[in-house]
């Protein structure tokens, strides 16, 4: 580790869902850029420069405490300049649906999990100046009576969001803590299931991965203002930043 | 369970949390009004008509199994005028907090599965025009560094509330959906810990109890609107609602 970032040059991130589409786009990005990359996955990125492979059987405190070992063996004292969540999911459901608490549960794992361990991360190996971005959702500003179990995971990572930007939240408060709220990526799965979709409406997730490199590399009163959120609006093929607070 | 409401004059309502200082205090307030109590909680209250007691250690699902099989054995095709969810608790801790992930769980668990479950309880058994009312926290509406984990299932709740009261939810467009934001209820507890303190500004369980009853035996347009909080303010010994949306 004592090696890690000898070339004072590079610069490093993690990125938890590193194995996803969203997290490879980022993890590809970044790499051609010259950075160090971690990822954290149930599956191992390749072109990171290590990996934190975690088991879908293991428990919140488990998962945690590998993710933490693993930044710590990795980084040492060194600091990552981001941390970069882009883990979740999608799962549908009213309060009289079967699978309500399944969904919820399931919802609360893949969202809230890895957000609060990626916090962790930020509070243990975040430089003071560094980008902590987690990933939101538009719908949970509102009522989502269709989706309880995802309203309740992401409306937590919101709450997440805005406490971590707060005085004495263990994150330096020259840091920035905020959260992207996708509406459509524009990724492989997507252009499968929805062929006929109007794509120039979907965010491409590169466009994704050059935002988080700009705020990264910013100062703070260049990027999105620490505890507030910011939707990914494309239109005409054109991403612009819409803030939420 | 036929003649469960055999006497039709009899309302019935149910507890979750029914062992706790505040539902304890609801059950014994409803049972003087001539109601019929169902009590959910980790130890059965005496008082209710029924209980539901549940075990720490079993899953969410299984919990939601239990009480959904107690109501409906117990109640058949009659409806509740009111289910009140009052289970909860509180946890310190920032992201840097050693325990941070054991408390993060024990929130989630002791206020959203709760309140979830009380979600499903009132879609399959509440009466339409019936009232659910679960329990939110103020400081939720704002950030939460100092106690992430407690931020967080408070805010999950809020969600909850906003997404119940919404088209599509599972819920009758004409029951009222509700969430009480106690600041500090007048309990032995409280008493025992804080003596010292101004008990002027602290919340009679009893007056909680009767702004219950008088939610749920009102018209829907005298009651808290549906998806919106109440803050329980207490001054001079008098308790005012502050409406939250």
């Amino acid at each position: 580790s004592q090696t890690f970032l000898s070339n004072m040059s590079a610069q490093a991130i993690l990125v938890y869902g590193g194995a996803g589409a969203l997290g490879s786009a980022c993890i590809t990005f970044f790499k051609e850029k010259g950075w160090k990359v971690i990822s954290v996955d149930l599956v191992a990125n390749e072109l990171a420069d290590t990996n934190v492979v975690l088991s879908v059987t293991t428990s919140w405190n488990e998962q945690s405490r590998q993710v933490l070992e693993g930044v710590s063996s990795f980084i040492g004292n060194d600091k990552l300049s981001g941390v970069i969540s882009v883990a979740g999911g999608w799962a549908g459901g009213n309060a009289a649906a079967e699978d309500l608490i399944a969904s919820a549960d399931l919802m609360w794992k893949q969202s809230v999990w890895t957000s609060v361990i990626s916090g962790q991360v930020a509070a243990a190996h975040l430089a003071p100046d560094g980008v902590l971005c987690l990933t939101g959702a538009r719908p949970a500003l509102g009522p989502t009576p269709g989706m309880i179990g995802y309203g309740m995971a992401k409306a937590a990572v919101h709450q997440l969001v805005k406490s971590l930007a707060g005085a004495g939240s263990g994150i330096s408060q020259d840091a920035t803590v905020t959260a992207i709220l996708p509406i459509t990526l524009d990724t492989p799965q997507n252009r499968k299931y929805m062929p006929n979709a109007d794509h120039t409406t979907w965010t491409p997730l590169t466009v994704v991965a050059e935002y988080f490199l700009e705020w990264i590399t910013s100062p703070k009163d260049k990027r999105p203002k620490s505890g507030s959120f910011v939707a990914l609006v494309t239109e005409n093929s054109q991403t612009k930043l819409v803030a939420h607070e």
